[in-house]
């Protein structure tokens, strides 16, 4: 793409003073609508050193409510953010609906300067990739805009600017013995942009490229694109919302024409046909007391000893827990974590999110809660809602939780790629046995916290769970995060499974 | 995923029975209706060897109007399929709109037996998985409904088939040496498939996972799963009918309502930041008749020893020709090929789809013409048809031509990767040159054909065609597949440019 571009383009100033009153104004105005709408957005600047971004940046925000976005650069990794996938530190920065994040440099540093320097391996350079294009789906498929811009200069231009900007005392620490080296071999960096390119520019997220020789016409393009992107994006959410409304209406009126007119019921027995995982489950499987006592010593000794191998080693650890109300999730967290170093782990409960969780996409918050690496992140019930609660209460659409479980695979393979063990416990209990702890529950002045009118609501919906629950395991269940499903109605048995399961898993990682 | 399935499933010939006659009904009717709705339909079959797969498409059609499916099986690829990008065999079997097409063993074929024969390389591996999953989403974007099922049988299980089948004559037959390859090294085989089913169990095309131990059963299963994907997409498809009319009733009405009420004129001078390749164009450049003719005869002579170069070094060429009516696309095609052998090229004229290709996906009438390996293909004019005229009339929405760089980039990368030369020659002349060349056709009685009243209507909306060929070479031009801009307005020097380009680019190829 870049061979194509004509850098000789410039703006004279009357012109440019000209355009610039008139799209600032409209600048302005639309980020309003989008705030007003909802809209997140993102507008990042990649390019050569040099070619102008952070110049650019400030021209943009002229026009903007301060209250409205963030500028994040992005530089080397913080020791901080190595010890997580690469990816960690943008999710953390992606935008609340209705704000902006600007970001100078970005993720694509990945793929470009780190790759330049040697720094990522070729395997690593397709997972990235592939990590890029997932990322940005997510977040657009979520309702994010997402502007690219790539800034561009010939190799002589920017070799003139590098020498300017060191020729002055107050700028010369801006050049870096890497700009100078991705000048001098210039085009073997084009060549990792055009790469870049093709396999990053898609509908969803296209790039722009700017001609950034004369600084005047490139803040006028710059301007010109963000205003033309925010113009569709809102007419698309305009248009969305009619339609909505109007399918809403024309559905009430129109439902009896349009049913089959053959005689055919839904098959009320599919059950017998879908997965059922949970069916086959044993219950009955148990353990006594003193035996239980016995092993928990044990294993809890070898946890402890494991926790310090996997921080010295430097392994992140993400356990999830997921089952059905008071299937048992909490007492066996207990009974893990007794003997850890409180240092070394966290455990992170999700409730349903709270306002600012939910301005950003669902996995956002867990994303953020990810565990460094040598770390332990608990997780008492997860990202997994989306397609268990969400899907079955309705609190998110169908298209969306089926999209989900690619997006949570994707997710969970960008753990395990940044060397993560990643394990997810389904802690499996029947019908009467919950019955049964929840009456005892009630029973306990101490616990009666625990059980709400809400827990009594959902088991009403069992079946429906159970099918959600089976597509869940089935789906989900990967060779990199598999699913672990404890029978649970006997804790004991129960507990000692989890504990079993966590160190043989890390025994095996630290053994390979 | 597959640890996760429960193979003990069974049925009874009583409730199979039962069930199977409203299963085939509703089947039956279902088909009907995505003829009807002009929905095309692909199911395919993956899973072990002996597993069942032949058995149940049967089983399937039993149900459906034979006139409305086609039946593919897929094994090694022929000689003439080997010389071909390894999704052109199926991009060739891609079902009519309204129409199904089964697939016994599919392109996964390459991800997974091949991969388990050591066939082909790593790095050929993650370039087949993108072109799947980029294949897989172009077709359901286009309206497609893809169901994959994966038929799952134990170890054992296959063991025991395998015998059965050897012990009778007549299917012994059937048993390969893969089959009891991967029979025994099950393990390694189903660990491929996890991969698959991580990378490719996407919401566009999802995976269904079919126990299969039980005939009965899976075939219920089969039929159930088919049955829900169709009603599904027949739901799908009348709501967005309903939402397009209702948007466009309240549209109608409501414009007042929307526009915004502060005053800004959008740009009208915006030509100028566009990216402008065509502007700068040279189009002085020019060759007198005498070094015109002696350069075309040295040239014609090189061309024809390289032709013969290329078959022999199974080089698959792929030249594209595109420009403005009267650019000389077809003088340059013609000069190209007067010396070349006739049955190692083919000159594809691209004229409006006829009703055939308008049934099938835009892409698919050019993948059929892809050159085998050796071969030149010629297309005088292309596929970048969607992004210019289609664009521009209207023929397909703002999100498909949108869309359709990245699906054209994708396409081109599946040639290249193929071993394929792939150039793309843009002949530019300029709107005054144009209008000399019209008049001179209709004046001259030998060539008035080739000028019509829709030529001189193209020729109105020069500046709209400006803003998107430019849009088109900067999007589009790739290190594997670039955009040459031809000076044309001297048809001379133009020709000669197109031989020497060519000829430039094989020797490249051959010497590299």
């Amino acid at each position: 793409m870049l061979e194509k571009v004509d850098l000789t383009k410039s703006m004279d100033k009357t012109e440019y003073k000209a355009k610039m009153q008139m799209l600032k104004i409209r600048l302005g105005e639309l980020q309003r609508q989008c705030k007003i709408q909802n809209i997140p957005l993102i507008i990042l600047f990649e390019g050569f050193g040099a070619s102008g971004k952070g110049v650019q940046i400030g021209k943009l925000i002229q026009s903007l409510d301060p209250r409205g976005f963030k500028v994040f650069t992005i530089k080397e990794e913080t020791k901080e953010e190595q010890m997580h996938p690469f990816l960690w530190r943008f999710w953390k920065k992606t935008p609340e609906r209705g704000r902006i994040a600007f970001f100078d440099g970005s993720w694509y540093r990945r793929v470009l300067i780190d790759r330049f320097d040697g720094k990522i391996k070729k395997k690593d350079l397709s997972d990235a990739y592939q990590s890029i294009c997932s990322f940005e789906k997510q977040l657009t498929d979520d309702g994010c805009v997402m502007i690219k811009l790539l800034l561009n200069i010939s190799k002589e231009e920017q070799k003139k600017r590098l020498k300017k900007l060191e020729d002055s005392k107050e700028t010369a620490w801006r050049v870096t013995k890497g700009d100078h080296e991705r000048n001098e071999r210039y085009g073997e960096y084009v060549q990792m942009m055009e790469e870049m390119l093709q396999i990053t520019d898609t509908d969803y997220a296209p790039w722009s490229i700017i001609e950034a020789m004369d600084r005047k016409f490139a803040t006028v393009k710059i301007y010109t694109v963000v205003i033309k992107a925010l113009e569709e994006c809102l007419e698309k959410s305009r248009k969305d919302k009619v339609r909505e409304k109007a399918a809403e209406a024309l559905a009430e009126l129109s439902t009896e024409d349009i049913t089959t007119t053959e005689t055919y019921k839904a098959d009320t027995d599919e059950k017998k046909l879908q997965e059922s995982i949970l069916a086959k489950v044993d219950l009955n499987l148990s353990l006594d007391r003193e035996a239980y006592k016995k092993q928990l010593k044990k294993l809890q000794n070898k946890i402890e000893i494991l926790h310090s191998e996997v921080y010295r080693r430097k392994i992140p650890v993400v356990l999830c827990f997921e089952g059905w109300d008071a299937g048992g999730k909490g007492g066996a967290i207990k009974r893990l974590t007794e003997k850890m170093d409180p240092r070394g782990f966290v455990v992170n409960p999700t409730a349903s999110p709270n306002d600012i969780e939910k301005a950003h996409h669902y996995l956002w918050r867990f994303w953020c809660a990810m565990p460094k690496k040598g770390h332990v992140a608990i997780f008492d019930r997860t990202w997994y809602g989306r397609v268990m609660v969400e899907r079955i209460e309705g609190f998110c659409t169908k298209q969306e939780w089926q999209r989900a479980y690619k997006e949570i695979n994707d997710m969970e393979k960008d753990l395990s790629d940044a060397g993560a063990v990643v394990l997810k416990f389904w802690m499996q209990i029947d019908k009467a046995e919950q019955e049964r702890r929840f009456t005892a529950r009630q029973e306990n002045p101490e616990k009666q916290w625990k059980i709400t009118e809400e827990d009594w609501r959902n088991r009403e919906k069992w079946d429906q769970y159970e099918e959600a629950v089976n597509e869940m395991l089935i789906r989900t269940s990967t060779e990199n995060a598999p699913w672990i499903v404890v029978e649970g109605n006997d804790k004991y048995y129960a507990r000692i499974k989890v504990l079993e399961t966590v160190i043989s898993s890390i025994e095996q990682r630290i053994t390979n």
